[in-house]
């Protein structure tokens, strides 16, 4: 009687003290803009009305917390990917230390091709094809155990520097979408990077960089085989074997391979990200679909074909997707006009 | 300069309430026996004992929150799977709707082994071979959209029912091993699921039935396809590719692309789980490798053939895994000795 008498207190007091948090919460809330590095416009206002039309009880479009996924690209949406991304720096800087490994390696492409744009014959890097990045990865990146690589990984990511900003690559993400990131989990999202990119190679940095746990990275990911060191450690190897090509339609398809939800929310920026941004669109209810087009050629950099800027490979906004994105509601973020800074250290 | 005085109230009553929810919260713990269901015993003490020197603050074993993964066989280790697998049931008993799509399939094997052993002749199950299985799978479980599917299995469980104590399969779930899941996910740690079974198949029912969301399931998965309706409506189609089998060597290789952590805790019942609780007992500090021995053939059903057991080929417990298991400090979970109950309904 008096251990239950002590509980109906307690669980009072719990209660009290429950509503006090939550009212002192809503009311900090009220009073802060959780996208300070936005302009108002309508980015900014679709992000906001979405967040609150999805986490507020009653509304039409309430989405429960654990349904709550939003999906972010990572290359030209969460950071820097020109004049190339930074994953193929990684494999082409790694490259000499593989020719150390395997001299006879320095005369044959497309290794002796990185060796030129290395030694500063930058146009050179136009020669590598897709074929022969995919050999360079392979040899800088797999037929090592997992620790290797992430330590090797780890290394070179705190070493290397921007040539543009002298900054290492992880400080140039987008402060506005830091902002989107922070303001989503806050609200109750769990927040994944679903990228192009290297799904091992992303893993190494994403939760010191995004605060996105390795788990919540979904990427381009090759095999690993499990076997065991001369002193029977067991351990897992790099295999040169794709399993999941992340891009285009290996996006949905990665999505559902690694979370098994539809997101509510996805972020792109480019035609890799087209099929990711239509799959979330298309479920039931409040849905954002987002696209950062780059037009600050002063800020960071201007490149599309989309609205008449420069054509490129790397990060293609089509004129096509553009329309697209008009026609189905999919909101284009622009860097000039929408975001007051783009980085952190300006 | 009043805002800030406000600020600076709100901010001393949060802390003085959280104080307040956190000494409620470990009165309440230190009271109440996390395990209920299980006997006093090495098995239930390894869990205790594993869970306080992880997450006590200041214990040489201490693991950050992000670290705290356990991953968790499911059938044999979390349910029952004898005499056949809970999915494979599932397979046999969507046959007779496969055939009536294509009647010409009835007169072949082995779709006219399945439907014999639906007419009451069990024994020809024993024909089956895994090719056949795995025909099996392809015709039941492929070809169709991811929600076609869900909603097929999700009727099926909703429907079948175990001929032994005739209830649904997913109430024959072992207690013990919830009261596990529950007191991990209390004490900070993140419960994954890795399983042979099919991943798709078993997120249909993880969340209602273990409290697992489906991005924290890994199991044999196959590919999807990305395509568009009639009508031009994007959707996945669920293909027979298989892109992880999640047995043996799988299971750590399924664990590094899903999750990209080393678990800190492991749990199954055979063979198959071997490379998971090696991989897991491997990392540093405290670790923890569990294994079901099913040893209790009143209250559920006993096979091995280790310590003398019947041999079985569903959930195979070998001597050899027991020797190893007493070698490296993995524990085995006694059903008969360690489980107070079996099952919520007893």
């Amino acid at each position: 009687m008096r251990l239950l008498k002590a509980f109906s207190i307690t669980a009072c007091i719990r209660t009290v003290a429950a509503l006090f948090l939550l009212a002192a919460c809503v009311h900090v809330q009220a009073q802060t803009d959780p996208l300070p590095s936005w302009n108002d416009g309508p980015a900014k206002k679709a992000i906001i009305d979405f967040v609150q039309a999805t986490t507020t009880q009653g509304s039409p479009n309430f989405v429960p917390p654990p349904e709550r996924i939003a999906t972010f690209d990572q290359d030209g949406t969460l950071w820097v990917e020109h004049p190339m991304y930074t994953q193929v720096m990684y494999v082409l800087e790694r490259v000499p230390a593989v020719v150390k490994a395997k001299p006879e390696l320095a005369k044959v492409a497309p290794f002796s091709t990185v060796l030129e744009v290395l030694k500063g014959d930058r146009a050179a890097i136009a020669k590598l094809t897709e074929k022969d990045l995919i050999e360079l990865l392979a040899a800088t990146s797999t037929g090592m155990s997992v620790e290797t690589f992430q330590a090797e990984a780890k290394k070179w990511l705190a070493e290397a520097k921007d040539p543009r900003w002298k900054k290492p690559y992880t400080e140039l993400t987008y402060l506005p979408m830091q902002e989107v990131l922070k303001y989503l989990r806050a609200s109750g999202y769990r927040t994944y990077i679903v990228t192009g990119g290297g799904q091992d190679f992303v893993r190494v940095y994403s939760e010191a960089t995004y605060g996105i746990p390795p788990e919540q990275v979904v990427g381009t990911a090759g095999g690993t085989k499990y076997g065991y060191s001369k002193d029977g450690k067991p351990f897992l190897t790099k295999e040169p074997k794709l399993l999941l090509n992340d891009n285009n339609a290996g996006k949905p398809e990665g999505i559902h391979l690694m979370i098994g939800r539809r997101p509510v929310a996805a972020f792109g920026n480019s035609t890799g990200d087209r099929q990711m941004l239509e799959y979330t669109k298309a479920g039931d209810g409040a849905r954002l679909s987002m696209l950062v087009l780059h037009d600050d050629a002063k800020r960071e950099y201007a490149y599309g074909p989309a609205k008449g800027l420069r054509d490129t490979k790397v990060g293609t906004f089509t004129q096509a997707l553009y329309d697209e994105a008009a026609k189905k509601g999919w909101i284009v973020i622009s860097m000039k006009d929408d975001w007051k800074k783009i980085f952190a250290f300006e």
